[in-house]
């Protein structure tokens, strides 16, 4: 049983001090939360410190909770001494197996067995992680967006020993510090964000290497094409949207043919009865209570402050 | 020889009057061009105006250019009468092989063949469109992003017949005309935006027959994740600056090995040393002047004009 309710917690600590290690701390410095830093070595400080005044002035833009304060803000190169009161743990040191195995083996016997340890990693399993832990039942992936106190997305899932209980605590946890959980139905490698963002990457690598496009053409078509659509509405609403009236079973039904066409390296799956009806009715209860002209207003409206939003930048 | 400079176009005609040839006229009405679309059927004009109506406001918001006015727009349903005057001409017809190059041959007769003709095609190549037509040299893909007034990309490629010259005008025509054109350098299937978002759809459509994710996840994760970095940032850019002070480099000599993970479906190119130059080389051209501290400063502050516009919108 985890000693309290996610919303009460107040005191946590941050273990790495690098992008994303700093990062994390920076957000919830920013939700009100009194956070400690481990840094591997004292070396690194300064870094940290320059990562933690360039996101603070970011926050201070987009708005700091009541109470935030960068005074609540501690840092030690003593493993013990930054998780000694610490409510919650988020482990963000670099993603070599070993060194986290060890690190969780070293966690599961200083830190409370009630206190959630979450890990930042982007590739690794909380299965293999968690192998040496004594206590593994209240490990969990925790996987942010760079920058994490910019980005809300926060990819979760646990290993083969964590306690369903954990992932669901640490849900309300991040829900609660202003993040945007995202609890994975299955373990799989790149989670969900990542393994789209790589496709994107990989096309474009292909692009690049047979001559078809220049790295700037790449980044001109997204930026100036899809990339501000995808600020606003994921891949399967903008079809969603884009089928008008009939929605994704329009789109699907009229463009699903292009499927077969060599509009990518990526090769498409069948696209069975079963998955057609999963993809739409997927977007019908995503997208309940709105109807076309509300979801297309949605999206001009954000497109409308988003082309404003370039213009200001600028001509800054 | 075109018969004038591509800025001292005043009437353009555009062809079709769905959501693209629809949306053409009202990003040309915007810019302050006098405008006449021609429809093949008057039942189409209410669904015309309805789309040329929503743009306006739209429109109005972004900001209009000087002499820009709704009173500029007429339409008909003769397609003489819709070119007669024009000085430009977007074509924006269903993606129906024969019937483009039909209203190709048409068009090659009885429009001046000093007047380019432009194609909002999104799958189909010039070189078919203008199998047909007797003066193709004027011909022209311009293929824009949905809707058309808000997003500025406009990829574009002559077919086998197309003079290189019709491209050269087109291309400095729209530049002028508030849009961002994209020469591209070969004729690839889906060109380029198009092949990224697919790319991305594709792996999507995947992990939805799999059950590894739901479709409102797969949104969640681009939304909250990387999707308002691709409306600032291409996703060369986004690695260049994830790299730190060593850049796109650092990246590709740390993160390279990870393109044999099976982190997509998406196979991976060979990352020889001709494409690691071809990548790095392109980031440091396409951000020459601006260091590491500037470029993720200017991620950083689109990032959180980003985070008020959604919380603004949500509030609404």
């Amino acid at each position: 049983m985890l000693n309290q309710a996610p919303e009460n917690v107040r005191r946590i600590a941050c273990i790495g001090a690098g992008p994303i290690g700093g990062g994390w701390a920076a957000h919830f410095l920013a939700q009100g939360y009194l956070v400690t830093s481990y840094l591997h070595d004292a070396s690194e400080y300064d870094a940290l410190m320059r990562l933690l005044e360039t996101a603070w002035s970011s926050l201070e833009a987009v708005g700091l909770a009541d109470g935030a304060s960068m005074d609540n803000f501690s840092w030690t190169t003593d493993l013990g001494k930054a998780t000694e009161k610490a409510e919650f743990i988020q482990e963000s040191v670099p993603e070599v197996l070993p060194l986290k195995q060890g690190l969780y083996k070293t966690l599961g016997e200083i830190v409370d067995a009630n206190v959630v340890i979450a890990s930042s990693t982007s590739g690794l399993s909380m299965t293999d992680i968690q192998a040496e832990c004594a206590t593994p039942e209240r490990t969990v992936v925790a996987h942010p967006f760079n920058p994490p106190y910019l980005l809300p997305l926060v990819e979760m899932i646990g290993g083969e020993k964590t306690s369903p209980h954990t992932v669901e605590w640490a849900e309300q946890f991040y829900r609660h510090a202003g993040k945007a959980p995202l609890v994975m139905k299955k373990e799989i490698p790149g989670f969900i964000a990542t393994r789209l963002q790589e496709a994107i990457w990989r096309e474009a690598l292909h692009m690049v290497a047979n001559g078809e496009a220049t790295v700037e053409q790449i980044d001109q078509a997204v930026v100036n094409g899809p990339g501000p659509r995808w600020a606003l509405m994921g891949p399967c609403e903008i079809f969603h949207v884009g089928g008008g009236e009939g929605g994704m079973a329009y789109c699907l039904d009229q463009f699903g043919p292009a499927l077969k066409l060599p509009w990518t390296r990526l090769v498409a799956p069948e696209l069975t009865d079963d998955l057609r009806k999963a993809m739409i009715d997927g977007c019908v209860e995503m997208t309940a209570g709105q109807d076309f002209a509300s979801l297309s207003k949605k999206m001009n409206d954000g497109l409308v402050e988003i082309a404003k939003m370039k213009r200001k930048l600028k001509n800054q």
